[in-house]
């Protein structure tokens, strides 16, 4: 992602970031290896690490200079990726996710990262962050891959809630906004609505109503609004916020991602299927490669859990320490950015413009 | 796709399909192409094409065996792709799609092909053909690829209404799994129904009590229900019927569309570099080649308005003589199945085993 380094130059002093170590599936030995590669670029961040203190430990050995700017704190129980949220969080206390979330409430940190159960995690922290006044659903971001020249769009709601009315897509709409220009350095960016076709007069009410109202608040602000938008424009350059309810999303987002790996396994196959294809591979070596790192996962990867009192990211159960890498220079960058704040005053003015 | 030909050697005799030329982006010299393709296999077949008269005469002078078993019915106007569906029935006469489908409303032909404009066929066929005693909102069903042995699976709702309530859901069901049995020859279909995760407690209360509904109908049925899917099951090989809402099937229909658009574009781009990953590209042709067949939209192209009487398929717009020849085959094979009526009595079975 190019333009994702843009900022990475300049960082706020003293920076905090919660992690959750045991979240993943790859272990806590890709976590310490994502948050190295940070330390070397900013030294001045510092970490809550939540987890097993002694494999951390071990791991930290490797990285002096890391350990210095690490605190541990020990947590004997993780959540599993197949525990129902309700659940987790009936079970949470002694969690690593629990105490993650626990340093940014207590304002020990100034985000929290994981890569656990996107469910209980954004159960938890709506239960102990609660959301910011005038948001009824919280709504998570996720990055897809697109031909926009900074690589990707931005879609939320992900999977947060099932459904979304007017008010909550509107709300949607200002936080993509928010995010975008925080994180990603858009001074006006393009905002979408998904529905089934781009004629005004498509879709249920509450997108027909939806649609008025980001119109309407789009004027004298600082986004542009494109109207609706179709399945076919999530990967396109029209846009760089897509809205839609969390139930759509999450279909829309995991329909993407099998897509991908069906034509994935299909180049494999194409490229296996005799020797003559064999040796072709071998030529094509390159040009995959640079496809593949194109649609890297791991470059775009961080969920953005939005609508909460404090900063939570989601990073991919299986990311490596790229992709953890990737997700902690988000935290560090809309930290950087007074994210929480934006976000917070600009949810005010949208309430007070329709007063 | 591989066992579309499982029925290709035997069919009904004297099947007439009535065609809308009009419709489509590639103009009348495709449809002509695409038929005689399909007259070259089955010389039964007969066929009422609808358009202007002149120009599919020109045509058909190219292929005098085809000529002989047309039938021309000159219509003077295009329904528009942009056209709205109130707005193209409410100027209906006189369109080819309007006496395309009235030459089956007629029962002068056994199924109606067209490339036009989804909405208006959708609409008009209700309009002419009716709903079939007992459901509420028709469905189009279309192949979507994936790693099933038939190289597809089916999904409906992708697009007919943007709401579904669980009686609809269970139809769907029903029409998908008589549309896989006629229409693919799988004699006990696997279905699933879309959601966002597979716990039975997730999702609207309209689905869960569609999963309750369908599961207790799968028993003493011949199909086998596999319960909730999600979004990266649509390619996947655990199902052959997927059964969702419109509003939901469009967006993921079209996500699939642009995700693998944006990957092919990359690989594309991937290979234009440089020259020294032109030179891999030359190599890579086939392997290449070969992956564009499998993903080709054309061997799978064919939506079907299932719930009406009369059996229409929808064609791409922009299907080429090969597609053509993929959508009215899957219409003949339908028709040799008996579909209309195996559908209509599936549906009064499910009602009465209800009572």
């Amino acid at each position: 992602m190019k333009n994702q380094s843009v900022f990475d130059s300049r960082i706020k002093e003293g920076i905090t970031i919660s992690i959750d170590t045991l979240g993943g599936d790859n272990g806590e030995g890709v976590i310490i290896r994502g948050l190295e590669l940070i330390r070397r670029q900013f030294p001045t961040v510092s970490y809550i690490l939540h987890g097993n203190k002694d494999i951390l430990l071990k791991h930290l050995n490797h990285y002096p200079e890391l350990k210095k700017i690490s605190i541990l704190n020990h947590a004997k129980n993780a959540v599993l990726m197949t525990q129902k949220p309700s659940d987790a969080l009936r079970n949470g206390r002694g969690t690593s996710m629990f105490s993650c979330i626990e340093s940014v409430k207590n304002c020990e940190a100034d985000a929290a990262v994981s890569c656990g159960n996107t469910g209980a995690l954004m159960l938890m922290s709506l239960v102990k962050l609660r959301k910011i006044s005038g948001v009824n659903r919280p709504a998570i971001a996720v990055l897809w891959p697109s031909k926009n020249k900074s690589g990707f769009n931005i879609v939320l709601d992900a999977g947060a809630d099932v459904k979304a009315d007017t008010k909550d897509l509107l709300k949607y709409a200002i936080m993509g906004v928010t995010y975008a220009q925080n994180g990603f350095n858009l001074s006006k960016p393009r905002v979408g609505l998904l529905n089934v076709g781009t004629e005004e007069n498509k879709g249920s009410k509450d997108l027909f109503d939806a649609n008025e109202e980001i119109r309407k608040s789009s004027k004298n602000k600082n986004f542009e609004y494109v109207g609706f938008v179709e399945g076919t424009d999530l990967p396109s350059n029209l846009v760089d916020v897509i809205v839609t309810d969390g139930f759509t999303g999450n279909i829309a987002l995991k329909t993407g991602e099998g897509t991908a790996k069906l034509i994935g396994d299909f180049v494999n196959e194409s490229f296996k299927k005799n020797v003559l294809s064999k040796i072709s591979s071998i030529f094509a070596i390159k040009p995959l490669k640079r496809l593949k790192e194109r649609m890297d996962p791991r470059r775009v990867n961080g969920g953005v859990l939005l609508g909460l009192n404090g900063l939570v990211v989601k990073s991919h159960g299986n990311a490596d320490h790229v992709g953890i890498e990737a997700a902690v220079k988000l935290a560090i960058r809309l930290t950087t950015n007074n994210f929480s704040q934006n976000l917070s005053s600009n949810l005010k003015n949208a309430e007070n413009t329709k007063k």
